[in-house]
């Protein structure tokens, strides 16, 4: 197919959804005076990072609500193609969305509440997937210690599709001790940036791959170089980072700022409010299920690196003495990770030599 | 018009919901566990209540995820009647479904975050709409005294219905002093009912509406007896009970049990686990809007009163003696109540005397 696919030709329009954003934000920000009448105030800095942080007094208390997107649609897709149901991978990718951006300010998550809205009723009379979807998300609790609180679970017709369900997750934890706090004032040139392995696409660029997937003859059926399915590959279950975080944590290594790379790729790794470049000089490698992505849409590298992870889920920004150990207790938590980059002065961008591509400023307003 | 509707025939079949639910809250109870490892633990009677208690050492912790459901509908409908977006009070709605379940346990509602997820970016592309949203959004969060920490709008086509909106908003609070934790434990025989007004039909009931405005000629354009369109006395804003209740805390009065009148009407009243009764004696005014529902539906009592608010919004269970100061401390708050009933011992059941209406224990598993 010759076919180059897009961000926009496949339905996410970053351009139209930013100015409410923005509306949002400022409107948002004017309401933190609220927490005085409580004798409380909130940590500004937190705002346009991943979750949002008030201090509590003991400790820092941080909250967020995150969604999964459209990745349920692959897993709808790919029962009636092998008959599992996939909802447990897929659990486990939206309390990722919410538990690996919560870690990013330091914070340890304490409890999730689910939000699993459905097209109807009738949604929730399949058992089969019903369960699977309880089982997932049990376990993805499980496997980032935290306790899942309760939940909403409607039937909206006429606002969710029909057959459909949108997964969403809320988390909330704490900082503690409050020197864990990570929004990023001790980031400086000189760091090293540590990558952490992604599993795949985790829920980002999913959009893209549902629309390669109705281009390619045999659509998720299609058989990628390793003789997966390129559905399955796509549900390949999102790397829940907690674990590598408390252990950093308990290790006496401080983090100097924290990324969870979600839409947008790597121009996340330029997200902290600084002027600073980062500039990588090994890059881990590209999950096949990316790389068959890559191909098959004619994605050039830097349409790759700044819409889908490319085998980086996370990255932690360390001192240099400190970039070794980082990746040893990763490894102990069972996530490969690699001494990638370095942080230095000079203008914000992204800098990934071994390709020739750098991402600069302009290229899009992140904390929009 | 002759057709008699119910919940049923309206789309919330809340006998297909339940298994579910069930399932997920057996599963969510087993990760309680998952708290020690933080070295804090939840309060497992909030389990089963409108929030989620954690116990954080110097105050309680409460958190909760909650939806509007289907009532942008009618927001976009009646649009196109009038011209109004409406919007601005169905984000009202959105919040009133958090907080006033939070502070059912005692909390003080801290901070909010928004889920609005669309069927497409161009939802958020119609200005109008889109800021009305985040005005009566930022004032809610003002009226309810939250800061607004942040939130997802994701553009989710083919899981969100095109041109529609899912709203939905998780909060966090604290309980504190950790005296003010209100999960029933003192709810007594002899305990007055203190009902606090709604404004109307408030976010539950909708679909029900929603069936009735298809079936009326005129539909959401239907002029009422006090010549308000039907459509428009639908979108009242939900009332924020908040205020009222940190009024009453201020004034050291004990809140043995608190119910917020959503779903499944005043059923909700019969929520406490114990087997109690509740015998209502007096009734608040039914607002025009549900009094036109009940009478255009042909909706007998036993079944407005157990689906629909009827008047009540909000239920609060304190001692006889305080319950004149509670109704006072609410006028205060701009909020009318009313002393309408007495806990008593004796089967779990509802007594709505003036009506002769009686709900009994198995008319919903309430808790599920």
């Amino acid at each position: 197919m010759e076919t180059r696919i897009d961000y926009k030709s496949s339905g996410v329009d970053y351009s139209t959804l930013d100015p409410i954003k923005v509306a949002a934000q400022v409107a948002a920000k004017a309401t933190a005076a609220n927490l005085s009448i409580h004798g409380i105030g909130e940590v500004a800095a937190s705002r346009g990072e991943s979750a949002y942080v008030v201090d509590a007094g003991d400790f820092y208390l941080a909250s967020i609500t995150e969604c999964l997107g459209t990745k349920a649609l692959v897993a709808d897709a790919m029962r009636a193609i092998t008959g599992r149901t996939y909802y447990e991978n897929i659990a486990q990718d939206t309390i990722a969305m919410a538990v690996n951006d919560l870690i990013t300010v330091g914070a340890t998550p304490l409890s999730v509440h689910a939000y699993w809205a459905a097209g109807g009723g009738d949604w929730f009379a399949d058992a089969e997937r019903a369960n699977d979807l309880v089982r997932g998300w049990q376990a993805a609790c499980d496997k980032s210690g935290v306790a899942w609180g309760g939940g909403e679970t409607p039937a909206l017709a006429g606002v969710v599709s029909a057959g459909a369900i949108d997964l969403a997750a809320s988390c909330v934890g704490w900082v503690k001790p409050k020197s864990r706090l990570t929004l990023g004032e001790a980031l400086a040139p000189g760091d090293a940036i540590v990558l952490l392995e992604s599993s795949g696409i985790h829920s980002n660029g999913v959009s893209l791959a549902r629309k390669l997937a109705g281009l390619l003859p045999q659509g998720y059926a299609t058989p990628m170089g390793d003789g997966r399915l390129f559905g399955e590959a796509l549900l390949d279950p999102t790397v829940l980072y907690v674990s590598t975080l408390e252990a950093i944590a308990k290790a006496s290594i401080a983090v100097n700022y924290a990324a969870n790379i979600t839409g947008h790729g790597w121009l996340k790794l330029m997200r902290h409010p600084a002027s600073l470049t980062y500039r990588f000089h090994t890059l881990p490698p590209v999950p096949p299920v990316l790389q068959f992505i890559c191909q098959h849409a004619k994605l050039p590298d830097a349409e790759a690196y700044s819409s889908l992870n490319m085998g980086a889920g996370f990255a932690l920004y360390v001192s240099t003495g400190e970039a070794a150990r980082v990746v040893e207790l990763a490894a102990a938590q069972g996530v490969r990770a690699y001494v990638a980059g370095v942080v230095e002065s000079g203008p914000k961008r992204v800098i990934i030599e071994p390709l020739g591509v750098e991402f600069g400023a302009g290229d899009i307003n992140l904390r929009a």
